[in-house]
């Protein structure tokens, strides 16, 4: 299978945005053993379109469209599309009455070009939207196939996934298949974890492992080539099991997984529940638990005390320990926690305070970091880390780190 | 000048990376006044790159290539494009120098195929690569300009800002230049406002008017062709002032800055401090705040109250508005602004309660959220707003309704 993906909108060539979609779904077609031999971009522009779709169906034997089947003048995929496979445009009943819903559960008045967006190109297999208002579609004409997406990512990510895949394994008849685990470290750096497997790595042929670094934490995608998912299977716990003989101690989560998800199922699996007293992480910690769904079964809430009179005030944090030892110190981070699960009640208290920079604070220089984690009156551990990195870089790093020692002190604990 | 750009690398057809570089590039064509209309991506294939440039030869007459200038077998771009004008490929002295003292200064031993980074197509101009080995190159033939530049940014984007502008200037004599200004909205969508200014969009040709909306605001890039930036500058101002007759209740600033961003800056101005009471949020309004550098000097901090038990425990509020109306209401969300003003000491409060999903909540639907924006002891609103999305998308807009809320207060009151 020839792949192409056709991403349409002139926002691509003026460079206001990257074509993540492009990355997102060649990352998707690799699973499905689709090879993807052709990333095209044009404008919003008929002529233009209709010409790339020529040289696609030259070359292609999938052809993927994203952008352009949204509302306005601009958008017009679903036009050339169709017209270039000498089909016409229906409204699909289903598509205009959620978009009418849409509107009515928003409050707000239909402009009459939203309708627009429920036409489909005629005998479509429908792509449901669960996230947008334009449906996406597929379908075949002279052995090709052709599908639709919509251009906003928060659309076409759980389009593709839902629906998408499926669609290609019916109609394209897949067999073989790649099938690939992401395995994910975290307080190892990326040439220290590449050196201790390198040979691994040298003498892999299939599986392949692949490392990738990014946000302070690395990943090994282990990529097996196979006809029947069991084979594959084994193969990547072999080598999962090599790896994790050199560096297990490090690995915490598969796939998309993040540290802080990790932390969620370890509370609920141990049915504790935390809460967070945070200074440079301003709110971070809370907003990256509670970003998950359930959150409010482990997770009570926060205080953010930016300022010292707010760790003071409502955190309760002894004056005489900010102004002996001041805000960015064991002894606050140490206070902070203890006093944020008193005050609310919980099983857990964590902590963060540091200097995030762009300047010292306290004479304490940028990337000073304590993170407190309490567990009983008797029993509260304070961590000190040294972090590079941008505000935002150490910020961020300081919430993982939190959640990676917790995580380490709930799997010891019984 | 049709400009088309040809990424060579199969890790991007791969989705291991994204084509950052077709952006990059984009946003510099444009303001130089060449109209990018194409971006190409093929794989380590000299076939298909082949074909890739036939193709580019009919449609376009800039050519630029990104990427398979490096030192291993996969990096045959210059290779390929030699072959496809006719040309030979020759040791550049200089390079050859550059590579080896690089060597030299590192104390690495210099494999072979480091020299093959050396190789230039004959007659072109050499791009300097003051950031790795391979240099750039860029020459004319039958009328059509090419420039290989290398794949890692780091590199291509020093090159091509110091040395590729230069020889674009130059070889193609450009004088018309492009000077876009960005305009963001917020609290319209993108149908609505593009309904509202649809007969300036149909009119303008100069400067053109671009709509693009994400993460439920909407920009308009504004972008005019020119010769002298003042002429520019007038005409988009011109175009800014009609469409902003029409819409500019919804404006709230220009390019890449965001409505957090605005806050910030508004309460800076009229030194004002802020603290927040956050529920469905979660702390996301706080860790967007305190993302900003500077946001000490206005942010106190705030309460995430996740559970009823610290919105009543540590925010007080009142357990009968609780009982009586539920934590998702117009009251609970007027007395957590009120606390959380007073609590801090901070001159606002803000809140925002309501249901994120994925399921209701006191029997409120998904997307119900209030507001509370609390000015003094006499002064406390509340907005209610049903908003549509994903659990995190609910939470984001209702953080930047927030911001937009409270902007438009403070620049009403005095």
């Amino acid at each position: 299978m020839r792949t192409e993906i056709i991403a349409v909108g002139s926002e691509l060539l003026l460079g206001q945005i990257v074509n993540s979609n492009a990355q997102f779904l060649s990352q998707q077609l690799a699973e499905l053993g689709l090879n993807v031999y052709y990333h095209t971009v044009v404008g919003d522009n008929p002529a233009r379109l209709e010409q790339a779709i020529e040289i696609a169906q030259k070359r292609s034997n999938v052809i993927i469209f994203t952008g352009g089947l949204g509302p306005t003048k601009d958008d017009l995929t679903k036009e050339t599309v169709s017209k270039a496979v000498g089909k016409t445009l229906n409204f699909d009943q289903h598509a205009l009455q959620s978009i009418e819903q849409y509107f009515t559960q928003t409050k707000r008045v239909m402009s009459e070009n939203n309708k627009k967006q429920a036409l489909v190109i005629d005998g479509s297999y429908i792509l449901r939207n669960d996230y947008g208002m334009a449906p996406g579609m597929a379908f075949q004409v002279n052995e090709i196939t052709y599908m639709l997406l919509p251009g906003p990512p928060s659309e076409l990510r759980p389009m593709f996934n839902k629906y998408g895949i499926e669609y290609f394994h019916e109609k394209l008849g897949l067999q073989d298949r790649l099938t690939s685990r992401v395995l994910r470290f975290f307080g190892i750096g990326e040439s220290q974890l590449e050196t201790d497997i390198q040979d691994l790595i040298d003498q892999q042929t299939n599986p392949t492992i692949a490392p990738l670094a990014a946000d302070g934490e690395v990943t090994l995608r282990l990529t097996a080539k196979h006809k029947d998912e069991k084979v594959a299977n084994k193969l990547l716990d072999e080598i999962e099991n090599k790896i994790n003989e050199r560096v297990g101690v490090f690995f915490y989560g598969y796939e998309q997984t993040t540290i802080v998800n990790e932390l969620k199922n370890i509370l609920m699996e141990k049915k504790k529940t935390i809460a967070a007293a945070e200074s440079l992480t301003g709110g971070m910690f809370s907003e990256h638990i509670t970003a998950l769904e359930g959150a409010g079964i482990i997770f009570n809430g926060s205080i953010v005390g930016y300022t010292n009179d707010v760790k003071h005030r409502i955190l309760q944090v002894d004056q005489h320990i900010l102004e002996t030892y001041g805000a960015v110190s064991e002894q606050c981070a140490n206070e902070m926690a203890k006093q944020i699960r008193k005050l609310t009640g919980s099983d857990i208290g964590i902590s963060f305070t540091g200097v995030a920079g762009p300047t010292t604070q306290e004479n304490k220089p940028v990337g000073t970091v304590f993170i407190g984690i309490s567990l009983s009156d008797d029993y509260t551990k304070v961590y000190n880390l040294n972090l590079a990195g941008s505000r935002n870089g150490i910020r961020l790093k300081t919430v993982k780190y939190g959640c990676h020692y917790l995580v380490k002190l709930l799997n010891e604990i019984e």
